[in-house]
């Protein structure tokens, strides 16, 4: 297998409805699309302990990170040489770039919303549209994810877990360890 | 641009909690991914405005169809020879069988859940896992719908649209016509 490049996600924008299936689904597709990390704003326990039972069960050391200013994350990754893709409908189409992308070996993808502060756009290093049509930003980020990392995370082992899926053509099959 | 298949996404499984924000965002990931069409059990009359004003403003014919009964879609589906692709963690990895889909010119991609009818797993023609890992069924029918394409998809051309986005490096164009 390739190796994978270190890749985080930060979440930016500040809520205006409280939002955990939300913030749920960013942090599992991250995590199950071979991301180390997320960066939030705020992090509820609901959100905390759903995703480090995960862990537990399925394997991996996924982060959830709490932190108040996005600003300081961005300006850690530009510390650590992280390329720093925004996503945005307003931005480059995905397949004009993801051959420049696929050379980083550390990227910190960003997803907004849409009250993303206009700084981000200027302090990103791309910004990158998963077509320039409204949808989901957790759909936008797996097919970064994706794309990115060449299709290689979904080969992505997880390690030592309490359970594991052995693929099946038809119904279920899950080994417990 | 290469044409695309014609593809036509089904939401299965019965709402426990009423989570319209999960459902629409399937329903805006399925349109600006190329899918013609979502058939959900029960069409919440925001959903519908709110992807009916997404069609007026940014293109397209997008349709959500109420259907009580998953068994008549796919049923119908397999009577016009449309391929039906279940979407589950525990079938087979999307990676070894995109090669067999991406053959056929019509496809049904069924979005399950946790509670999804043992009786899909074998009405589908093929079982796909986007990982085996949990996550999002958004994040999971993303990747499906754009592994089935090739990647096509996300140079659809949405036809006449109020507002149409300019790829931008830095910061939003937006033209109105």
């Amino acid at each position: 297998m390739v190796s994978l490049p270190s890749v985080r996600v930060l979440r930016v924008g500040h809520r205006f409805v409280r939002d955990d299936r939300t913030l749920t689904h960013l942090c599992l597709t991250s995590r199950a699309l071979g991301a180390e990390a997320i960066y939030l704003e705020e992090v509820e326990p609901d959100i905390a302990r759903s995703i480090s039972r995960v862990n537990a069960t399925w394997g991996g050391d996924f982060q959830v990170i709490e932190e108040k200013s996005w600003r300081d994350v961005i300006r850690k990754a530009k510390k650590e040489a992280r390329t720093v893709v925004h996503l945005t409908m307003y931005g480059v189409p995905i397949q004009e770039k993801v051959s420049e992308l696929r050379k980083s070996k550390k990227l910190l993808v960003v997803v907004g919303g849409p009250k993303v502060p206009r700084e981000v756009y200027f302090a990103a290093d791309y910004n990158i549209a998963v077509t320039s049509q409204p949808h989901s930003e957790t759909a936008a980020l797996a097919i970064a994810l994706h794309e990115i990392q060449n299709g290689e995370e979904l080969k992505k082992d997880f390690g030592k877990s309490t359970l594991r899926i052995i693929p099946k053509d038809r119904g279920k099959r899950v080994i417990r360890s």
